[in-house]
């Protein structure tokens, strides 16, 4: 995204952009939000109720200044041009057609970027907006975001959904919907996911994947980018950037309208041109992005990239105090082209010299009454063992001995051995929940199925053979 | 099962078993529970600790008598020949030797079934628990059973999780795995799934799957089977016996050990044979099984089941008030071998000109301000039209005007449909759970993301095809 002028002088270049950095989006320090508190869509988002909301979350978590502009109401600071300093970033919440005016006036005003959170433009309206972008260097995200923008470390959120924020993280999330960007919002919050950014893409006029994922690269607070796309712009660019992108932090992407009757949908949804299903897994797997199947395991497996390192071989072993749920998860580790890890003989040996009764081979069933120091003592012993890369751990509370705050032991143990990713798996619901509130803000991520785990361990195998290339 | 002798007396056939019936597993009038309060094994279930415990739970919620042995206590009532009546089931836990030696004298005294809840038999102990079968007809489930058995119904729960009771509903879980059922059964009390039975079928010396599902399938209380195995004994009788049981009652089942490597240690683990992956799909096909790939989705598929009508055509409606939820829906939906269901143009014009702005192709976006006005009129207009055989109905709340409330619509108008399933999706994480609480005591099955709802309704197919067959 180079509109810039580049200067020879003598063995320096000097490159002048002549465009506003995305930064302004994400790390203003001067907003404006402008709305209105009479007018109200027939269908679409611009409306009293949610202008106030937005406000209301502006001035509740943002560190910086906000002034709030009603277009309709009779306030002095109804005119931007009178504001005693010109923000950085004006958020914008009318119908269309005002909007684009209103857009007009912050880009005269000198503001460096628009968050554009109604939808419904015209063809001609979206050309109208993106010429201000021509004229002015104004950074435009959307229109059509619905939920704009949030960012952890300055409390910056252009969201209406009133009180609700992430926790502070090291996830970046780029969704190309509103919806399902506001599914992964409130599913991050209610189960404690640490998130970075929130990035609502929605019809992509200027600011797109592309130079999302450029920015995120460099964001020192994003650890892993998270990606609902249905369509892209310029697929060539995109997997470009992507390639150098997942060199430094891991990408995992959700696709939506992989059917040809779905992408149809999406085509009409978001206006971007979708395209089939196989040219997409190609182009991730030329990219080096990681393909989730679902929300759920899109979440999953950023949790996994963001608290674990990649795994740098194929074996697993499984350290369990039940028999059929490290089965499952043995499963699920061989289907997905990983090994269950051949323990040596010493390991073998140490273990079963230890507990006897315990089978040490893996998958190993240390029985239902392991408590922290079986956990620790085995964890240690199968992490120390050099044909292991990685280890799913299992403990049932039900029907076994193990008491939550025994899992205390897993992170103290893992800790130890950095280059090998461990995952834990407090199986069910209520026992989960204990074992979470235990291990929630430590680096071993957790599962409530043998089975996301297994996929968790993939994902980072996957990234570890990315950064091995 | 039949080890009867029958006699034909005139025109009339009298049968006599002389094996006692697996109901008095289930649906004893007097239990004895016969543990020690000073024995502990030093891997094992035999403890002081868990003999409390599922005291505890039998005197809690169980509606017949209990009578409490301690073979280590003082007490009058240690002698089983002493008891002023004869119980019907005994629930024995000690280790192996002790046992049988206990398993032996109920039988002697008239005892017609026993659940050994602990493991680690030696092929000749199990032997002569067989033999007691064999001489007095008393019947066994387990050993090794960990947990036992539960009914919702009479209250009667051997488990040693204390005051844990799964919520009294239709479906019944066999599990041959204790850590399995064990998930399970917390996975269900923690979602407030409604459970019928739980049977933990241990090492299944005598009663196994197949006498289970000839069991379940003349319950009245039961209406879906959730069968979690890892081998089977008998694999024609198994399959004969689902073939019967799926023209009553569907049964959806999950296989542990469908790997060689995994498969081998099934086999250590619960002493059957674990079979083939591609036998058992064939198998299960061959019985009108429906197949689930995880802990979840066993779970899922159950409640779709317990809820829902078959489904009798392939063709599925989504009902959005988001886009890409409802994209991520129709993925699913094509991927899994239904259709995406073309409305008649009748519905379309009607869903237009009541909602002008909304696009009323499958799937339907109604946009983020439908509230429960517009979803019921939406939701009848879609279940009324011939080419709709289900409807996928999503209700985000984030990013939209949606309340929970709002959600009451979904089971009215889908209770004038009950040949065409409903399924809802209220996405996400906290607000996954507001909804719950207004329709979880409800026929409308819920999901917390659009793809699980899409297998939901595909397992509703699979059982609409195995009844139409």
């Amino acid at each position: 995204m180079a509109y810039s002028l580049t200067f020879h002088i003598g063995r320096f270049d000097l490159k002048v952009n002549l465009m506003n950095d995305v930064k302004a989006i994400f790390d203003p320090k001067r907003i404006v939000l402008i709305g209105s508190s009479t007018i109200r869509e027939k269908v679409g988002m611009a409306s009293p109720q949610l202008f106030k909301s937005v406000a209301h979350n502006m001035h509740k978590f943002f560190h910086g200044k906000i002034r709030t502009l009603d277009v309709n109401g009779k306030a002095k600071q109804n005119n931007l041009s009178k504001m005693r300093w010109v923000p950085e970033l004006a958020v914008i919440m009318l119908p269309p057609k005002q909007s684009v005016a209103q857009a007009e006036k912050c880009a005269e005003a000198g503001v460096q970027a628009l968050v554009m959170i109604t939808g419904g433009y015209k063809n001609c309206e979206r050309e109208q907006l993106f010429k201000l972008k021509e004229k002015y260097g104004v950074r435009i995200l959307g229109p059509n975001t619905i939920m704009g923008v949030i960012n952890t470390s300055n409390g910056l959120n252009t969201t209406f959904e009133r009180d609700v924020m992430p926790k502070k993280g090291n996830i970046a999330v780029i969704s190309q919907s509103g919806g399902v960007g506001a599914y992964i919002l409130d599913w991050a919050c209610f189960y404690g996911v640490g998130i970075s950014k929130f990035a609502f893409m929605g019809d992509k006029i200027d600011v797109d994947d592309v130079e999302l994922l450029q920015y995120f690269r460099r964001d020192k607070n994003t650890k892993v980018i998270c990606l609902y796309m249905e369509g892209v712009i310029d697929g060539r660019k995109f997997i470009e950037e992507a390639r150098k992108t997942v060199k430094e932090k891991p990408i995992v992407a959700l696709k939506g309208g992989i059917t040809q009757e779905s992408a149809q949908r999406a085509k009409s949804h978001t206006a971007s041109i979708a395209g089939s299903d196989a040219i997409f897994d190609a182009a991730f797997k030329k990219a080096g992005i990681i393909r989730a199947e679902n929300i759920e395991e899109l979440m999953d497996t950023a949790i996994a990239l963001s608290k674990q390192s990649p795994m740098r071989g194929d074996n697993v072993a499984i350290v369990s105090n039940v028999g059929g749920p490290a089965i499952l998860a043995a499963d699920v580790v061989v289907k997905n082209n990983l090994k269950l890890a051949t323990l040596s003989e010493k390991t073998k040996t140490k273990i079963e010299k230890l507990y006897p009764g315990v089978d040490a081979t893996n998958p190993i069933d240390m029985i239902a009454d392991a408590r922290s120091e079986r956990y620790a003592q085995v964890l240690e012993l199968v992490l120390e063992d050099k044909n292991v890369d990685g280890v799913l751990v299992i403990n049932m509370l039900k029907s076994c001995f193990f008491e939550p705050n025994d899992a205390k032991v897993i992170p103290k143990i893992a800790v130890k051995f950095p280059d090998k990713p461990v995952v834990d798996v407090p199986a069910g619901g209520q026992d989960f929940e204990l074992v979470y509130n235990v291990l929630g803000n430590t680096r071993i991520p957790l599962y409530n199925m043998p089975e996301k785990a297994a996929k968790a361990l993939k994902a980072l195998r996957a990234y570890g053979k990315i950064v091995q290339k």
